[in-house]
């Protein structure tokens, strides 16, 4: 049987626009899930997620009081690891009667990334200004930004490997995975969140994925999205070379599309094939009539 | 190589009398951590923890602010679980060169069992008085109480058990695993906090270890501790069924000593051997000059 890894967007559980409760939560985890379903007669799946909305509110919810100790992003991001991964997990349990099993996953970077320096990462909630130094303007409004250091080793590969061998569908890399840096052999966690889709390229790569399928809010990729200097199109099938050449020109926003392409172009420079689609388009994506292939 | 199933004290890490902080919590975890190395050249270690005064605070958190929607108990449950596996995880891989994993964990429970009507489980801080109805005093002060379901079965015990046969040290049941009821061969979530002692005496057995050591801030079982009715006395070994009739005559504080006990007669019964102590004296118990050992 292939094996596709699967990206779901943290932002599609807890999108702009909607109130957030648990119960929205539970539902859209709960709805994305039962799509896969699609999936699963062709391929054994590996999971991954965002964790962007989540993690927000996990900071702000630490900032607002001083009853509990604030824990640094690392450790949110293990939380939210936990919080998602138990939810996707009894989601995949129940709609797709499948062994799911998450995995709390460290994700190496180098403490020399310069991402360390420029925050992109939008999280938390949307604002409709800005009110902090650190912000973002998205098409939902005003979000915090924090640094996305480039995934470099899922330091956990070997048991999530060990676990998709014996047939379980693993959720790992929870947002990306909870940031670490090497420091005298020592894995040290950090302040940050690594975008999940650039560490479920290196997830896909890692076990030999045939596909990665990346899921998010739009149907495809579009040069010229939302008027941009010419004719908005969709990109049906691209070659890396191409998508590379249509990122420089400016196509995909950062923090947005163009972490969804890059992690493509990435897969793609190993030998892999990369879909990126919306759950609502997935099935026809598979059959080349939706969605954009990059390979 | 013999394999032990080690049951760390939420407690432990945050106690009563420390001022918690995120520093103080690692710290805490790095110096349990590191203890238990007398065990790796005898055992291969399964570790489970507890979660009360992390979950607490969680809910404090979310209690004391409108910016965040507020999640059920079993999903602060899971978020703890991401939280202390990761700090756990990381220890070990530092102090003890070991491949540790965590893994997100149901814990299955009887959605009439009579805790839910009745709440016993002390979490989060300490007050000097009573603020609220559902509380209990503890030698370090007031503290609230939730329903403590007794675990039936652990949903994720195949991939658990497929990781210890690989050789890896996991982390499970994290704060007893998060508690949910079948309901139509669906699983749901419950407001809840399992004890973890009595998880991982289900653990061991599963597991099919030779050894429950359960880690708190006593050194051993005592009889008639700080001042019960006769003298104060040190169980040094006993029996399941002493250890039971001693359990009847009160000489075990609910929701503290009683569970750890119960989980070590419980362990016992199914012929297991079950160590409770401290990580200071834990290499004198394990020799038998200290703790107490049921079997």
């Amino acid at each position: 049987m292939k094996t596709a890894v699967v990206a779901l967007g943290g932002n599609a559980f807890q999108p702009a626009g909607e109130k957030w409760s648990y119960k929205q939560l539970a539902r859209n985890v709960d709805k994305t899930c039962e799509i896969l379903k699609i999936l699963t007669k062709k391929y054994r799946l590996v999971i991954s997620h965002g964790n962007a909305p989540q993690v927000g509110l996990l900071m702000l919810q630490q900032e607002s009081t001083a009853l509990a100790p604030k824990m640094p992003l690392d450790v949110l991001d293990a939380m939210t690891q936990g919080q998602l991964g138990y939810l996707i997990q009894k989601a995949l349990n129940e709609k797709l009667k499948a062994k799911a099993v998450t995995v709390i996953t460290q994700v190496l970077v180098d403490s020399h990334d310069p991402a360390f320096r420029h925050p992109t990462k939008p999280i938390g909630p949307y604002y409709k200004k800005k009110i902090e130094e650190d912000m973002v303007k998205q098409p939902g409004g005003w979000r915090r930004v924090v640094a996305s250091p480039k995934p470099l080793r899922i330091i956990e590969i070997d048991e999530i490997k060990s676990l998709v061998k014996s047939g379980y569908v693993v959720i790992s890399c929870g947002g990306g995975g909870i940031p670490v840096v090497k420091d005298k052999g020592k894995l040290i966690g950090v302040e940050a969140v690594i975008d999940k889709d650039l560490a479920a390229a290196v997830l896909a790569e890692d076990v030999k994925a045939d596909m990665l399928i990346i899921l998010t809010d739009v149907k495809a990729v579009f040069l010229n999205y939302r008027g941009g200097k010419g004719c908005e199109m969709e990109l049906r099938k691209t070659t890396p070379e191409d998508a590379q050449r249509y990122m420089k020109e400016g196509h995909f926003a950062p923090g947005s599309m163009g972490p969804k392409v890059q992690a493509a172009i990435d897969f793609a420079l190993k030998g892999g094939k990369t879909i990126i689609t919306s759950p609502r388009y997935m099935e026809e994506a598979l059959k080349g009539d939706a969605g954009t292939l990059i390979e």
